[in-house]
């Protein structure tokens, strides 16, 4: 049984888009994130209530699909719902509707507890999930991995800036997309558009750490392309992630 | 006679918070740019239509001044005015009010018209200021120039990457003030708190540019301390902005 719905208008604003006046995958991640954050706070199991035991949520895995990106100006709602949970992982699905309730973004993710000071993970307390309503499924949910890089590699290095660490006292995991995106072309990014995100997180980066972001590029069917990305520090890898993207339509 | 208020409340997200649960400068001139946005396209003259006319809004300058930066979760009301124009420059003012309604913050900024395709500065049309229903005052408004950088500089270089781009095809405003804050210190960020910013931006930065941001510490009155800040691109001054700290209570 899947758990109870939250949902919340949101107005794109300018600074949430690019260049082509479309909204932006990191800040489109930051609004989901604050949605299911809304709805823990009003189900009494905020971050604070959270953080109180010595726990913190983390996010694992993110795989969405896009019939398109919400454009500025637009009023977009975005609801989400936990899906299920077992010992160690929980999930949550996530929907973006334009405002004549289509669909056009359908999001599944993974999240875990950390015991803050270990930093390491930590069983999933009863209490913090029964407020969902959702139910204990023994069985682990299969998540795609993503694709490796090919051959033909471009890479970048980035420093962990100050305004990149969140309240968590780690790295917002929407800069990951900033860094991953980055290493595109300019005219890439200006005449295409994602219609399929994978990112899986494998270990945390830290402040002043310098990443490396590398990418490789291949055709797949239908002209469409796929990015393959790596976040790395010093050899250890941090995140790895694949974006499909098809031509923009002019 | 100064123009017509308008007000939007603004509950304060995670993602627009530091490590210390405070909002970022960049996040809140981010929403003070979007409330005035909104006021324009309610009176009719918003960007489309102003872009229409081949012009585009640029900021020259603000000047803010704090009572305490607001906070994680918390409810403020974010209200601008135009104040006056003259031939080139519209000045406009903005206030931050806490939900008691006891201003936080108080900000002072010159706004003017650029020819999108010369990428001069333009004359300011009456049809497009008329609305706001402030005055023409010949008179320029005297605005204080930044201190300059002390002998003692600490300097690092930033690419300006293709999320910094906005739909203007200009470096968002706000980029600035994080090439500024990332060159100060984590221990000095999590310990103090601004009370005062004054930036003046001189100069476009482009896509791909690598761009230098310089600053320098002088201890002021009571233990406060000013950070005197440039930002350049091979020697020419892109914007140069102070900021007034004081310690954190904790």
């Amino acid at each position: 049984m899947s758990g109870k719905v939250y949902a919340k208008k949101h107005l794109v604003k300018y600074y949430e888009c690019d260049t082509t006046k479309t909204m932006t995958l990191p800040m489109l991640v930051n609004i989901m994130v604050h949605v299911s954050g809304e709805q823990s706070h009003e189900l009494g199991v905020g971050d604070d209530v959270v953080n109180g035991k010595g726990l913190s949520w983390v996010i694992l895995q993110y795989e969405m699909k896009f019939e398109r990106m919400p454009e500025f100006g637009e009023e977009i709602t975005i609801a989400t719902q936990a899906m299920s949970y077992n010992k160690l992982f929980c999930y949550r699905n996530f929907k973006v509707y334009d405002a004549n309730e289509t669909i056009i973004g359908s999001v599944k993710s993974t999240f875990a507890l950390i015991d803050i000071e270990k930093r390491k993970m930590a069983r999933i307390p009863e209490e913090i999930v029964a407020p969902y309503e959702t139910e204990f499924e023994k069985k682990l949910v299969r998540t795609p991995k993503p694709e490796k890089l090919t051959d033909e590699v471009k890479t970048a290095d980035y420093r962990v800036r100050y305004l990149d660490i969140d309240r968590n006292q780690h790295v917002n995991n929407t800069k990951y997309f900033e860094w991953a995106l980055d290493t595109l072309e300019y005219d890439f990014l200006t005449t295409h558009t994602l219609e399929y995100v994978n990112i899986k997180f494998e270990k945390e980066v830290h402040y002043g750490n310098i990443i490396t972001s590398e990418v490789s590029l291949t055709e797949i069917e239908d002209g469409k392309i796929l990015s393959a990305h790596r976040i790395s520090t010093n050899g250890t890898v941090n995140c790895e992630l694949n974006i499909k993207w098809h031509r923009r339509n002019e």
